[in-house]
């Protein structure tokens, strides 16, 4: 956007390494999680990188995280392990599962590592794109962090956006898909807030199911989901799967952790881990991938696009070039993080 | 529908598989494929049970299926296991998988059983049903045996309708996603058509990107993702995971059955499966799914809705009802079924 700042990744990781210490997590955890911070914000997902910077550190000092944890493999059998985060910023968590996962997989052929009592670990993609750059095909699945859509006919809000992300290796960069199980993530509710937009019709309803536009009155309205009821029906097996399985919340207990600071969130995540090299010839099978990708990337368009993109064009594609030329930071978002430096004592983002 | 007779299950059973065992497949297998029809048509999927027996037999009389297969595990380790279903029926190669899937995933806590060289299997549903009636947690997905989908931005038909299946065992009968990747399936397309009936917007476009309602005009039109790019990129990972990687057909070399009854389809499909009791006690779990079903069967409806439907309480909820007052045909297909059993030389079904 006009007027934002693009600032090197090296300085964003220092900013939420040092914000984060000052918060009370060790200095070894607060780089890991700035790490992944900014991992998400390098492959564009900018409502999950340094934007949750203000949110988790106000967690942080309300005591909502344990600094402290003592993050455990409970159970497990062959491929299956379940990890009690012992209420670790997710981001921990989920970077120990998905490196369990590909360990698992790798002596195994196919893992699964569930979480529970985890917290938000920021995008999706992250942790699918890291199975998938140590060779192996990664799926995650996540319960969302606050209810904001109804189950299909119905009006009180009992399940989140909770996402999908596939990650396939592939020739140049993997496959990625990320996505959630809504037409509209929140955070786009809130930035048409912010900036006094509408809405268009689809991304949501009010109580009586009719379309909502005004995002100043989403409180009491429901994201939709993609396709209606199967969108409905994917967001509840993947917060099964994710959430209920793994003994960790979903549903009537899912606390939203943008209205509350110190409830333990009992978050719940999945990922899983499949060595195609057992399948067949790793480079092979990723030409095969690539060639596939390819003839849809080349097949022919049809009016008002410029291109067919493949899941991950974008956000892996661009990787590179965000590396390069720094995260974009909008004026407002400059703003917080300025007033973050000053709370926490330390120096603010470079101009 | 009005008009509808039904049929007692056994009797469909038996006139399936005296129709195959009459196209050349042997009795035992002919006994199998019936079943697995007959579980789809149980589970209401009617597109996918009885209904596709004149194209099955089509294809059988022609030597599109091998009806003396060597269906093997070709590769495997630990969880992990590729079968080849040598040009089989797809009921045979699937039954096949999920049960190794079973297997495995008791051994080994997790497994993933991929398929290459099978065929249309039916229902999705039947399978991950398979494996939550085993106890487990079943996750299907499978290349569709038609493109019918262009890519977002597209216009050539390159992706099929590519579905998943999950199923979650829990009290009464399992939690049970089964659905299509695309707002609505091309049978519904070829029913409209059939009854003179337009189709609602949003099911399909033509190749400019316009919306198509006259189903008489469908060949040349694309199906719709839900979601718009999210469904793109669903049916696209699915088919690299139940295609690609199996070393099975995805993309360009998927052959229409419908209309080529010879060449060898090489469908790919995958199944999932989880041992729960690894991660908890099963009862307690199947306890924990079934109380955040309940919670959200029981919260408040929205105007227009006469109940809030967890996905399987239509399919599975209704099995009971449908095993007990026969499945019902549209005279229509009974008149087809009629020619089938004049060509095989055996008994009509009975009126």
């Amino acid at each position: 956007m006009t007027g934002d700042l693009h600032v090197p990744v090296d300085a964003l990781r220092g900013f939420i390494a040092g914000a984060l210490a000052s918060g009370g997590l060790p200095e070894a955890d607060a780089e890991t999680v700035a790490r992944l911070m900014v991992a998400a914000d390098l492959l564009g997902a900018e409502g999950h990188g340094i934007f949750r910077l203000p949110r988790y550190l106000a967690r942080l000092r309300a005591g909502g995280f344990n600094t402290r944890p003592d993050i455990r493999v409970i159970v497990g059998k062959g491929g299956l392990a379940l990890i009690d985060g012992d209420n670790a910023m997710g981001h921990l968590v989920m970077e120990r599962a998905a490196l369990l996962a590909v360990e698992l997989a790798r002596a195994h052929g196919i893992a699964w590592v569930g979480t529970r009592r985890s917290n938000h670990a920021g995008a999706a993609g992250v942790y699918a794109t890291m199975v998938a750059e140590a060779g192996l095909a990664g799926l995650y699945l996540a319960v969302g962090n606050a209810n904001h859509m109804a189950p299909w006919g119905g009006r009180e809000l009992l399940l989140s956006t909770n996402p999908i992300s596939v990650a396939i290796p592939a020739e140049g960069h993997p496959v990625l898909l990320d996505m959630a199980t809504t037409v509209a993530a929140y955070g786009k509710v809130k930035l048409a807030a912010q900036r006094g937009q509408t809405m268009p019709e689809g991304w949501m309803i009010d109580a009586e199911g009719k379309p909502l536009t005004d995002p100043a009155l989403a409180a009491g309205g429901s994201l939709l989901p993609i396709g209606g009821p199967k969108g409905f029906g994917l967001s509840l097996v993947f917060g099964l799967l994710a959430g209920t399985l793994n003994g960790a919340a979903f549903g009537r207990d899912v606390i939203d952790f943008n209205a509350d600071d110190r409830t333990e969130t009992n978050t719940g995540q999945a990922i899983l881990a499949l060595d195609l090299s057992i399948l067949g010839d790793s480079t092979a099978l990723q030409a095969a991938v690539t060639e596939v990708c390819d003839d849809i990337r080349q097949s022919p368009l049809r009016p008002g696009f410029d291109a067919i993109r493949i899941p991950g064009d974008r956000s892996l594609g661009g990787r590179a070039e965000r590396q390069a030329q720094g995260i974009p930071l909008s004026p407002g978002l400059l703003t917080q993080l300025d007033q973050v430096a000053a709370s926490c004592s330390i120096s603010p983002l470079p101009r």
